[in-house]
């Protein structure tokens, strides 16, 4: 029940950062729900389609589809008010995150998947719709160049996948795999960490 | 019969844009070509991955790959006639979007998609092709930017799933759908409606 | 086992060709493997995804994961003189996409596609994973500009399914395949070969 309520808010917020980066792009109305739909859904979907689940599960289950075509509209008309409550949306992305990649991870050993795939169909299931959402507005993917973020995906992924094959607690496990990744994510907000770039390369 | 004649005229219409955007972007005449087939094929590709029908009805159809293919090299031949046709080209778009769309909606319905999955399908059968050429030449796709586009295309899929749950005859459910799509589409363009854009924006 | 090596090779050289891209583009470490990684199995992902092979093999492999991320830190550390290397990496590119296309090739047909749907999915598990690096990059996909790359992965692809429906041995038609497709790439480096482009358009 929590965890529901605790899902329903991770696609909520994802939407709202596809929405927000829809308005700033300048896209008209249906643009803007479209973008909370592909952003909030878009990593369940590309999970889906890589373990074979048809259709998507984010496609066959309605609190999904209305929360985030909901959000999308109240962001479309209060944008300036939601663009203010930055540190409250990063703390929730960070939620969702954790919540998305694990659930991925889950999903993809429960399938079968050998548990380095599930790994990366984890991390992918949390990563992918803000991809798709820079995709489509032609940016190069927030997640390839910001704080710690792949990695914390792929951290908690790990953690569910090691505590999985150790035969621990499923609950266990997949709070253990969350909380890692949102202190992961919330520290390195805090200290403004950030992986290196290579050097050698001019300006 | 009609209809095959229509559906691939609709091919020929979608590939024909792919293959303009191409020349206009300098592709070489193989470039051009691959534009073609994924402006129109890319919608049902993307319904077919999402339905799990495998491998995907398009790659499977070779009077579909013909005429994409067809079309693609006329148009890298004839391109300066074909931007000239855009009145007819506009038109004839119209009619495969609303052949697609009810297509689309009306095969996730027969694999058992609840409905409002069918409904996103079919909307993203008609937009997916036009949106795949955008991101291969690194455009803000269209239909997220253009006069009701996508929302004449989910009004077909809604019309199409409800006629559909109410048990009315099929052929007629989708000749509504797809004429309601052609309708919006046409006046659309006529009036120049546009959805509107968030306001409290600079510039 | 020479296979093994072969394939292996390619995909060490497609994840250097995009962690090279990557560390152009100013991406971090972890931005950087993940270029490697999605350049390298990007096409096998999309092949399997089309065939209906869950998890995708290459996910399940994990040698190929390996070698595509120790690749992709390897070129991080070392890209200067990566760089340097231009010509072994072009040649061995050529004899990974040999390898892709025709291995893609034979998959599609064993799974039952028929002979053109098994050629293009041939041709995209080539071209396929380049393709994801550029999108996710932000360029328009070299693939479609670059010297007789698309036409050289479709002649191999081409050749293995008439070989196949020749009923020769499938160990010298994939052979005849990729030899085909890397004659036909270094022929075209060569002579800096180029398809044409559409004429009447200004500059």
């Amino acid at each position: 029940m929590l965890l529901n309520v605790l899902e329903l808010l991770g696609i909520a917020v994802f939407a709202a950062s596809g929405a927000l980066a829809a308005v700033r792009a300048k896209l008209d109305v249906f643009g803007v729900v479209i973008l909370a739909l592909t952003t909030a859904l878009g990593g369940g979907i590309i999970r889906d389609v890589l373990l074979g689940v048809h259709p998507p599960t984010s496609l066959r289950s309605w609190p999904y589809l209305l929360v985030a075509g909901v959000t999308g509209i109240v962001v479309f008309w209060f944008h300036p008010h939601v663009a203010k409550l930055r540190r409250s949306v990063l703390l929730l992305d960070a939620v969702g995150l954790g919540l998305f990649v694990t659930g991925g991870t889950t999903t993809a050993l429960a399938l079968g998947a050998p548990p380095y795939a599930a790994c990366l169909i984890g991390m992918t299931t949390g990563i992918g719709g803000g991809a798709v959402r820079d995709l489509l507005l032609r940016e190069i993917p927030l997640v390839l160049r910001r704080e710690i973020y792949a990695v914390a995906a792929l951290a908690g992924a790990v953690v569910v996948a090691l505590g999985e094959w150790a035969g621990l607690p499923k609950g266990l496990v997949a709070l253990t795999g969350a909380s890692m990744i949102i202190a992961i994510r919330l520290v390195a907000l805090w200290r403004k960490w950030n992986a290196p770039v290579a050097r050698g390369l001019d300006g």
